[in-house]
């Protein structure tokens, strides 16, 4: 991969996002020698700054320093403009152009939309009126932030408008989801390796959950997640996704297109919910004020911008069919939460038991030893459940645990999402950003929920804040005693050991 | 299971198989609580000792001791008795009665030949004509130690022997290595799992391999081992035992009789070796001497009791198949020998590689990544090996390992082999002994290999103490570049690490 020399743009500078996960990312990549030997950051926002007290913010906002980053900070420059001013606009153009000029950047320009969501048609156009969405003297290239739309008919219309000033090639939408090493790597897991994918369908595997658990609340971001709750925040986007990587066939190469076909695929494989009985498919719930560790821990309604009688879901599970060969009857359950006992994410494959039960089991409990954990955080790994012999005379089985942790690999640091996802922009490669076709069918598949949440019809279940959501979320899972798995029972949020 | 009150009758008692390993067993099943309520052993050898004499003779010879101890010898006898004098049998015969009437054993006896293999015939032809072989006043049991034969035609003999006074459901012939826990463990890893007998079979793996290094050399038994050899002393018994543990198809039952009769279906399969082509199945060795870490080793022709032109095996490796669904075209490798780097035995499952090659290699050696590692001592466990991503950009892939060790399994200490074999024989289960057909079939199996050796042509190659064995070896292998796994390469036969 060739690191063409480029302008970073970054539209929202004066946001959080570019001190907090931007400006870090393309430091370390700096340090890591990934970056191509002239690059520049162009912060644009409508603050007021220059570079120099640009450069002071940004300072005072990462933790980084020393000589490094002072020597970095000095490709940095800032230009203020108003996206309700065209004058603004030409004189970002001129700016561009300048700098272009000054620093032989070859007229390759990354446009990263890290403002409101609002914005991301009316820059696009602003920057299409100037000429900039060409690709005559150098590329272009637009990465937009999510979320992308709010439901499938503004999703649909977002991407009219973007794709009527730049090309599907040239667009680079956000999942960060995506940009994790873990992610990425169960594209390898299953076939990188002969022994997965022979096990890897309807005749082998029970069934699959997905949990996106998470242990803050809404934090600062009440306002914003009260207008939004779990099922767009993460399942349309994070949740699909990680589905797609678990259920694809496998791409003809590792080319971009040919990875988001497969991905694609599995959206539309997707069985659609059905209207009438959504109460199957469907767990809505919203923590409710407790005690954790002897402390009186906020309700969602008590939280800062948020309505007291907000119906806003802050838990849900989904419980869904994908129709094809592989997945036929096969049943996914993906859930995400807030405020749960810990923050992880997880992929647990379930297999099938034994066509025979040859054996006793040790202890009781255990319908089926099987289990294939992908963590994807923290802890990053894989876990194999299976049946060991007890030592001792006959043939007790007992549960027994393989595993394998990502940090044990290579000294190599993992990179964070950000780093890895500017890098492939900077490459030009899209692999890990979502195409527009798939972010579209994602919402078409959640539709149906979200009219039936604006119905107002919904039972939405409270849960004890530290608790794993609604109780009855467990009679969802299909199969006797079947449950979710809970890597940890505690009612904590903090310190507690995870088991992988 | 329950465990009727018994006598066990240890002939060759004044050897060093009953202090260093049957008196500890009992001594261990008795502090577990396994035994009867009413046990009693009666030693019985040639040697002139007093019950007393006999006692003290073990407390110098088993590293046991306390009051435990003290209570245990109590329980243990001795009679002296030759074989040439029915007068002694006369005898035993009735302190054995004695012993019955007094500790209400009620006529349950084990016979443990624990003599000199020439004995193997004569003590239960004795035994039968005092009428000890019959079961109408209580169970008698004939446990006969390795090796069974020298060839197949001495097998055969003496299965006719025994057999004519004894009958088959009676007889326990001791396959050591079927005790241990990890060999048993085989059964249930493949059995007890859904997730690898569907792997388990020619269209997924490539070629199985299994080892039976020891470090040590001959030791104190060059003389016997000068008769015996790599080939009869591992090859036609452990090794042809692991390779049925292997190769097996799931038996109906956990019944003695199902799982032995698959045992037998596999050594049934076995390919014939080509009597003339052995060259391409058969590698012989024999350790020469050398240097490990500064010191000079013995060769095996200058170890005490061995001939100075010997031409007997210490390193033996096979190459043959299994003629049947499962196995066809699926090369199994076997190989053993005294004087290797390190003492392991463990079998690896070489899976085939992807059917389609998605991913590059992050260093370009390894041809396959998945490989089940089955570690039967020391370090008894399971080690998975695939492929994983590596951090960073791009889709290289680097090898990484799942692990369990059996060790975490259970705080219950690993019972020995013989402690194993001992229970299971007081409850009359034979399935982890072999049963005489096998055991012809192992014979039957080798038997091309032991007339060449006879001949005096096959070529025999020096390998120096602590290597791998012959160098040539590797070309064994099929498929280009592969060779042995090499738990540890390094030249030294003491406290090395080895990579399970």
């Amino acid at each position: 991969m060739t690191s063409d020399n480029c302008i970073l743009v970054i539209f929202g500078a004066s946001g959080d996002l570019t001190g907090r996960k931007l400006i870090p990312a393309m430091f370390d990549l700096m340090k890591g020698g990934h970056l191509p030997d002239r690059y520049k950051i162009l912060g644009v926002g409508r603050s007021q700054y220059n570079d120099q007290t640009f450069r002071e913010k940004l300072n005072l906002e990462t933790q980084e320093e020393g000589d490094d980053y002072s020597l970095f900070l000095e490709n940095v420059f800032y230009q203020s403009a108003d996206t309700a001013s065209e004058d603004d606009y030409r004189k970002l153009e001129e700016r561009l152009t300048e700098l272009n000029r000054k620093y032989k950047t070859e007229g390759n320009y990354i446009f990263y939309l890290a403002t409101p969501p609002q914005l991301y048609s009316v820059i696009p156009r602003l920057l299409c009126q100037l000429g900039l969405s060409k690709e005559d003297k150098g590329w272009r290239r637009l990465v937009i932030e999510k979320p992308f739309g709010v439901d499938l008919e503004s999703a649909r219309q977002l991407n009219r408008d973007i794709l009527s000033c730049f090309k599907e090639s040239q667009l680079y939408r956000i999942d960060h989801y995506l940009g994790k090493e873990t992610v990425q790597n169960i594209l390898v897991t299953r076939f990188g390796n002969g022994i997965f994918e022979p096990l890897w369908n309807r005749n082998f595997i029970d069934h699959v959950e997905i949990t996106a658990a998470e242990s803050l609340g809404v934090e600062k971001r009440g306002g914003y997640y009260d207008s939004s709750g779990a099922l767009k925040d993460m399942v349309q986007n994070h949740l699909l996704q990680l589905t797609a990587l678990v259920a694809m066939e496998p791409p003809a190469s590792l080319d971009s297109d040919a990875i988001r076909n497969e991905t694609l695929k599995v959206f539309q494989s997707l069985k659609p919910l059905d209207r009438e009985n959504l109460n199957k498919h469907y767990i809505r719930g919203q923590y409710t004020s407790s005690k954790i560790k002897g402390e009186i821990v906020k309700g969602y309604r008590e939280e800062n911008g948020v309505d007291r009688e907000s119906r806003t879901e802050t838990y849900a599970a989904i419980k869904f069919y994908i129709e094809n060969w592989r997945w036929g009857g096969v049943p996914f359950y993906i859930r995400t939460g807030k405020k749960l006992p810990t923050r992880v994410t997880e992929i647990v494959i379930h297999f099938k038991s034994t066509p025979h039960r040859l054996f006793k089991k040790a202890f009781g409990t255990m319908d089926n030893f099987n289990k294939m954990i992908i963590r994807i955080q923290p802890d990053e790994g894989i876990l194999l459940k299976f049946g060991m012999k007890m030592p001792g005379a006959g043939f007790n089985v007992k549960e027994a645990n393989m595993s394998f942790r990502y940090s044990e690999l290579s000294s190599v640091q993992l990179t964070s999402a950000y780093e890895r996802l500017l890098l492939d922009c900077i490459h030009g490669d899209s692999t890990l950003y979502a195409r527009g076709d798939a972010v579209e069918a994602c919402w078409e598949f959640i539709q149906p929920l979200i009219d039936e949440d604006k119905s107002g019809k919904p039972q939405i279940f409270g849960y004890p804040a530290g608790s794993w959501g609604p109780e009855h979320a467990d009679d969802f899972i299909e199969g006797e005693g079947c449950t979710w798995r809970y890597p940890c029972k505690n009612l904590t949020n903090d310190g507690l050991f995870c088991e992988l």
